[in-house]
């Protein structure tokens, strides 16, 4: 059968074995092709009665009374998540605070650790707020930041970054390990052993990699790295982000933000700032419950899931995607802008077009909801455990028709 | 009839203007004596209610597509807190990230427009999360900090400050306007005078200030000010923070976690940080959706009920409830610690007790939900939208019953 004929993708998506797990989550809307997943996921019906308890009995009965339930889940949120998905060890990975906060703590530990040197890399094409936060400490301690020259596409390469850090001045490089744009999927051993050869630390940005691609951090000798959680997770809009910080090296590097969730025997409130030992001293002020109770539930999905499943799908979302466009849009003017090599990318699929950004428009109006990335991406997002092979088929179908009545 | 007479707080409920607004909370439970509301605020029925709103209808159904309703939240709930509450004109206040981050900017940002000054002023006796930013700050900019010698009791005056930043060496003071501990209500205009007199800014702490004393940060000459939402203004555990800036303060004072949700024209995700104007150039990352959402229906609440009706309220709570500590509890070891002028004091009362740990305890087996601060304080909030006369009376009636039979 065609890899374009619908019936394909309906028969990979009976023979799914993660097929099920789309009906753990609420129904959006019939009719709509989501491809958006990897902005915000889905809401789990777990989900959904967790924060009715959290909001309701937890808040609204027990008050103050449920802060046992409550001051350590970034801990434990933490721990779920970074055992399960990211290879850790319990007390390296905590929950709190937004994505951009916790680049700044980690990349404002990274060049503390490296005194002396005055550069900072990052490549253009990394996502905005990496790109800021690299600005914002460089100009905070009288740094340089310097790119990178990663290709659009492939993304940042072990090479990239080992001329990058040739000259023995780079303190950090900020590298995402699954590219916003491209989704290109970085090697994170190789780019974490080439930076440290030269004596950089490399702050891994897992934002578009948590819950897509497989991540083992100590395995790959990662020092420190910082992501998402309202994309591949499902933790609901503006969820609270993650730290990882690799055990053998919390002694080495000391957060800038010093808050009373970090200091050891909270509620002596003693004089000094004493950090508690572990990733529980990245911490700063209060934790954001609800979003932290959301993430937990997402995380416990993803985890029944199984990254060797979401993996194995994922692959075979993409390899339909690039077939399709290849297909259908190449002889319209689209372009892949995604690697060819499964095991070179993540689980979304860019497709070049001039008028991407109307092109989006567009698709939304025909129920099929995928992002614009400046200046010429449309980007679409195959969240594994939610995504069908046939909305693969939708989207690109509906796509294709709107290119080809406007060509 | 006398103050100790039960049916004097009766009718004390009976004719209060704002006894209606307790049925519009969640009931916790029949008989339970909530005297926490300066830590956690109770539930408004009206945030459950937005609450599964936005999780079942705008995440749940809407996805990504309810991003307009969500993107501009920290500044639309910004600038409703700021001009209800603090006296604030549109564009000077954002909700986003924690108090503790929120400190953390807005002293880094005080230090660096005071290049060449080698010290921070913090009180012993200030919230730990206060010390331990204010050292973190030390620590990163090689500055000092310096002890402010307040009274425990009395807070902070003007004359402490005029002392700690007599050599014209300060370049910030950080100072609660409503403390932690005694409930002492700061000075507001004369301190924020005194300290820019000897050219040091004061960073504002107005966790428990905000929704129980009228505030007007212009009218004060202050410069900038960050707080808790969770307490009076009822956003729910841990929810985000607000930090205000004035206006013509914002072109001298910069921020220092550049991120996404400052960056002009967001979506153009260009090169080079280019802030928004406004407090928005004081966001960071992504913001926290549902704690937005609680605190949009708070802060409504409060505004609703008036500050004017709140701060009658709860100058009539705690005078009864200095009333009844001198009654009924100095008799038995507990001295008050909080100011007994009604104009220096906020909407919390502690009693000092060297058993106060075990006194919580106690009090919480007789549901009665206060707060042990250490080393001696049992601290009673009264929150005036939820606390009833009768409330006061029957927990510092469980209260003396306690000592009574311990002592």
């Amino acid at each position: 059968m065609a890899v374009t004929d619908r019936a394909h993708a309906a028969d990979l998506d009976r023979g799914d074995p993660l097929g099920p797990f789309r009906s753990r989550f609420v129904d959006a809307e019939p009719g709509l092709v989501y491809l958006d997943g990897n902005s915000l996921g889905m809401l789990p019906r777990a989900t959904a009665a967790r924060l009715h308890w959290v909001v309701e009995e937890e808040w609204g009965r027990g008050l103050i009374r449920s802060w046992d339930a409550w001051v350590d889940l970034p801990q434990r949120v933490g721990d779920r998540l970074g055992t399960t998905l990211l290879g850790a060890r319990p007390g390296e990975t905590v929950v709190a605070d937004s994505t951009t906060v916790n680049l700044y703590k980690a990349l404002t530990a990274a060049v503390a650790a490296r005194p002396g040197r005055s550069t900072i890399v990052v490549d253009g094409h990394e996502f905005p707020t990496d790109r800021y936060v690299a600005a914002a400490v460089a100009d905070a301690h009288h740094l340089q930041v310097r790119g990178l020259g990663a290709d659009d596409v492939a993304g940042p390469t072990p090479a990239d970054v080992e001329r990058a850090v040739a000259d023995g001045d780079v303190a950090a490089v900020v590298v995402s390990l699954v590219s916003f744009r491209s989704g290109a999927w970085a090697d994170l051993a190789g780019i974490t052993a080439t930076a440290r050869a030269a004596g950089a630390i490399v702050v891994w940005d897992l934002s578009h990699a948590v819950g897509s691609v497989p991540v083992d951090l100590p395995g790959a000798g990662a020092d420190i790295a910082v992501g998402c959680t309202y994309k591949y997770l499902c933790g609901g809009p503006g969820a609270p982000a993650f730290i990882w910080v690799d055990r053998d090296r919390q002694a080495e590097m000391r957060q800038p933000v010093w808050g009373w969730f970090a200091q050891r025997d909270q509620f002596a409130m003693g004089p000094a700032f004493d950090p508690l030992g572990g990733a529980a001293g990245w911490l700063s002020g209060s934790p954001p419950v609800l979003g932290l109770a959301a993430v937990d539930e997402g995380v416990g999905l993803v985890g029944e899931a199984g990254m060797g499943a979401i993996r194995a799908k994922s692959e075979a979302l993409t390899a339909l995607a690039v077939e399709l466009v290849d297909a259908w849009l190449g002889p319209l003017g689209g372009e892949l802008a995604t690697p060819r090599m499964p095991g070179r990318r993540g689980a979304h699929v860019s497709v070049r077009h001039h008028r991407a950004d109307a092109l989006v428009a567009a698709l939304g109006r025909e129920k099929v909801v995928a992002d614009f990335r400046p200046p010429d991406l449309v980007r679409l997002g195959l969240s594994p455990l939610t995504t069908r092979f046939t909305d693969v088929w939708d989207g690109l179908d509906r796509f294709r028709r709107l290119l080809a009545s406007q060509t």
